[in-house]
């Protein structure tokens, strides 16, 4: 049996760089960017105008008077250019600014007029010289980096992916993913279960998580049978990158998946973690760079096994470090990380506060319907005050 | 103009009731369920032994003495019974606990000896009449609500739907969205733009944000010209359940859009919102239930709109009431609500607290890459201090 951290950090170890593929943009969100990706251009590429009005040249001189409308420069149009320092241009919002001007006046702040057929604009209120301007590389210069390898695309990553000209971009391959749930006990969705029989539930959990990270998943189901449990779990780890396996790795006489996975020669990093709900995981790799994870049955291990250590190894563990505060006192004797689940929300002051839920432990599926993640309790200690604040793996 | 609350609630005023559709459970995650789920069985569906171990029956008597082991039950097989009150049953997890005992002692807690051909367990350690034991309905009677229409589904609640064997589900149908950007100066993003021009970004984003969401939807661009826009966007209204829009709101001369959508028989439900950024914000609806968002063009602007108005029409509002505690001061003047762009965190203390983004305002899309949300700072004010907690509008 090992500490979480020392489990957690030997599921890091064991990744491995994947290869990378090209996918169209509308693809990529959720995908992990393989490729840095730097500006083409100044952002913004051209001094942009970005009110409605008129662009003039203003220094120290009074800013009272009457200026000449001389052309009109609409967005998408190349630069005007002001003849007179007594006139002006009207411009709209995404415009190039006008050479010889230097301010953007909005129609609000204008008055127009007309004398011998020709336009005139005079200002009502105070203006700033260089105002309502974007200026050409304000944002970022050209060539600098904006996406780094390593980034998860989401839709602001596909606006800059966008705006650089890029109709497809390299990811990181995804893995191949084959989901096994084992156990006699278990029968199919379809099915009618007898009375001592359940439908199995979380691998099409674990399925529905993965496809929300935008992975793919195969699922199947095996019986507590050591020799069948060989030979299909042998070509499923020729056929996929990860298998993820849930139920026979505790001390029950059926429990043959430790035996078999390493008869298959995968070599066991670690089983057993000093962790409550989820103890009984087992975690495996092969000379071949595959993973195995085999999680235990029971819907609410699975699930904070799947979060805790599958989730980071796929690149896609939480982002910043979430912590959220102890609502009421927690007793937990077992000298193991508890990992309680709980009900998140943020309270007048500001404050994340977790409640924990009540339940029969890690049976309770259906307190996962309330719950929004799992605070982890540190080991070594016994009781935790109301106000306390601790790590949190949010779903 | 209208206030944002007012707003919100014209938008959210429009929404009817979509069609249903039946969907395979893969499909499901990510959709709003359209049917009532009960629990078809008792939860669990049986007294289910929770340890791997020996099930017994314990009274008052004393814990002492050898229990001669009778036979095994393993997970998946029928309930078994104990015939002598001296005697236990061999348990694995997930079995039915036999008929005539009460109570499951684990592996770890015991002692096996061999007597005359027989197994006997003895108890190592004090042992609680009835424990390791999930008893039947324990956590959900048969045909009590599990999950209610309207529910959105994420990863539990296919847990659930699996559990109760629904391999498809009632889920609203996805309205059919079409994503329009207009402005003279965009050009698609495998063309390289002439230095006055720049490449189309909020549309692909809006996109991303869709999918997201389980939203698919058409990315369609048209040019500034009055009879052009008539023309295309009576089709896409044809098409589609939903446009929206981007540019061609504010109060430029090719602004078109406003009147452009009257003409096409959409009413105006309000014509920008004391907001900033995304003031220009129109909205509209159809005789025949189809809704029209036409959201300023700058990127920034675009995205707070689709996230304050658009993603809450489609049913995918915040969950709860995120709030976040201002870092620093900020100053902001103008009689407006502003959704300032910041980047939250967790500090020691448990607070979620939000940094402002310093940059360019509306047009500055790259800030994006670092904002996790916005700050909505109320209007009527002008001072925020540092250690306020303000409402917080998440990616």
């Amino acid at each position: 049996m090992i500490p979480v951290a020392e489990a957690l950090e030997k599921v890091l170890a064991a990744r491995s760089v994947p290869a990378t593929e090209s996918v169209p943009l509308y693809q990529c969100p959720g995908r992990i960017l393989a490729e840095d990706i730097a500006a083409d251009r100044a952002f913004p590429p051209f001094d942009r105008v970005t009110m409605d009005g008129i662009a003039l040249w203003l220094d120290g001189r009074a800013e009272e008077g009457m200026y000449r409308i001389e052309a009109t420069t609409y967005a998408g149009e190349p630069a005007g250019k002001l003849a007179s320092r007594s006139g002006a241009v009207e411009v709209m919002t995404g415009a190039v600014l006008p050479e010889g001007t230097n301010t953007v006046v909005r129609y609000e702040d204008l008055a127009f007029s007309e004398h011998f057929g020709s336009r005139f604009a005079s200002l009502k209120a105070g203006v700033v010289p260089g105002q309502n301007i974007h200026r050409k590389g304000e944002d970022r210069a050209e060539g600098s980096l904006l996406l780094k390898a390593g980034t998860r695309i989401g839709s602001p990553e596909v606006a800059i992916l966008a705006t650089v000209g890029r109709p497809s971009v390299q990811v990181y391959r995804n893995p191949s993913v084959c989901l096994v749930s084992t156990g006699d006990e278990l029968v199919d969705i379809h099915e009618t279960p007898l009375p001592h029989q359940i439908r199995r539930s979380s691998t099409y959990q674990l399925s529905a998580a993965l496809r929300e990270i935008g992975i793919k998943s195969d699922i199947q189901h095996l019986r507590d049978d050591a020799d069948g449990l060989f030979r299909a779990l042998q070509t499923y780890l020729r056929q996929h990158d990860i298998l993820i396996l849930t139920g026979g790795v505790s001390a029950g006489k059926k429990d043959y998946l430790p035996e078999v996975l390493e008869r298959l020669g995968v070599t066991r990093q670690f089983h057993q973690v000093a962790q409550r709900p989820g103890k009984p995981l087992w975690f495996g790799t092969t000379a071949d760079g595959k993973a195995v994870f085999a999680l235990p049955g029971n819907p609410v291990s699975t699930f904070l096994c799947f979060l805790k250590y599958v989730r980071p190894f796929l690149g896609h563990g939480p982002k910043g470090k979430p912590v959220a505060t102890l609502s009421e006192q927690v007793i937990f004797k077992p000298d193991l990380t508890y990992f309680m689940p709980v009900a998140t929300y943020y309270n007048e002051e500001g404050r994340h506060v977790a409640r924990p839920l009540k339940g029969s432990g890690s049976g309770d599926f259906a307190n996962l319907l309330e719950c929004t993640g799992f605070l982890e309790l540190p080991v070594g200690r016994t009781d935790f005050a109301a106000g306390e604040v601790f790590p949190y793996l949010p779903f």
